[in-house]
């Protein structure tokens, strides 16, 4: 099973977290207690403090049922929903970008009951207006980041007869994004080689 | 005083508003006690199921200090937070759309301090990043509704002597949007006609 890099080499993902390099294990160390999201947060502030690209997250969505305006507006009773689209979007060179961050502990595969349908729809209605789509996907127990484009994701979800996706695929299709300081998941040259030829 | 209407005809806003047509005043009452966010989410829902273009809210950022977790995660206590980039964006024709709806009940002009900080640098950075950013102002009292390019609004922002941009110079500068029954806001006109060359 070969990886994709966005310089084009390509490596035995397995030989390669059996044989760690020293930057790989402080990468790793200095990322304990990080989430996937934490990262992709502070890489986004990054590519923006560098004027590369602005990505937004979304608020998650809060239904307010009760607000206490004597106290200054102070909410009461509210509950959080579930985000009906994507975590992610923004503009790269002009560009509508729109993406979805998992991670996941499985050692095999991306369990696709991961993902809502209302994210596949707005998925879909993404790359029907010419945006780019893509999930960003961390294999916590290999400590392996990928971007996979989208309409892979929502052909299997589908069409396929398993409802997941096996790492072995994710590794084949999708383009592993290199951990670092700063951007802690530079995911920009998986953008560039997917959707920019570059 | 003329307005450029997306069609390339112009006419005098004034006397429209005196004379208006029997359509014009059936939109306005159907249109009592919709708020101009009513309006654009409904147009956005049109545009979108007729395969048009996808434009999302983000959803308000509440800050949440206190969860319940006996009673499933019921949120106890929280606060409103201001929205730090703009309240819609999305995709069109593969470009990157992002803007702010504002209304104002201020006869004469539209105060910019409706229009936070915050918000100035988020479009600044759309614009620089290749992206489409406007405004959309609903003047109240005169029952009309502009699509304003961002750039000519933090021009005003940043530069200009006063704090707000008068009346005419909107209705000279942007670009008047029809209201209807479905879409009731029919922005898309304008877009077309400022950004790409319908």
């Amino acid at each position: 099973m070969m990886i994709k890099y966005p310089n084009g080499e390509q490596y035995h993902p397995i030989a390669k977290a059996k044989k760690k390099s020293k930057e790989d294990i402080s990468f790793s160390s200095a990322n304990r207690g990080m989430s996937l999201e934490e990262d992709i947060n502070l890489s986004n502030d990054h590519y923006l403090t560098s004027g590369i690209l602005l990505i937004t997250k979304r608020p998650t969505p809060i239904r307010v049922v009760k607000v206490d305006y004597s106290k200054g507006a102070k909410i009461i009773d509210a509950f959080f929903q579930k985000q009906s689209t994507t975590d992610y979007n923004g503009v790269y060179k002009g560009r509508y970008i729109d993406f979805e961050a998992k991670s996941t502990k499985n050692r095999s595969c991306f369990p696709l009951s991961n993902v809502s349908l209302h994210q596949i729809e707005h998925l879909k209605n993404v790359l029907n207006f010419g945006g780019i789509a893509f999930f960003i996907i961390e294999f916590a127990y290999h400590d392996q980041v990928y971007l996979l484009d989208a309409s892979y994701v929502i052909d299997c979800y589908e069409h396929g007869e398993r409802k997941s996706i096996p790492f072995a695929t994710v590794c084949e299709k999708g383009v592993l994004i290199k951990r670092g300081y700063n951007p802690r998941l530079d995911y920009l040259p998986a953008l560039d080689n997917l959707y920019f030829n570059k």
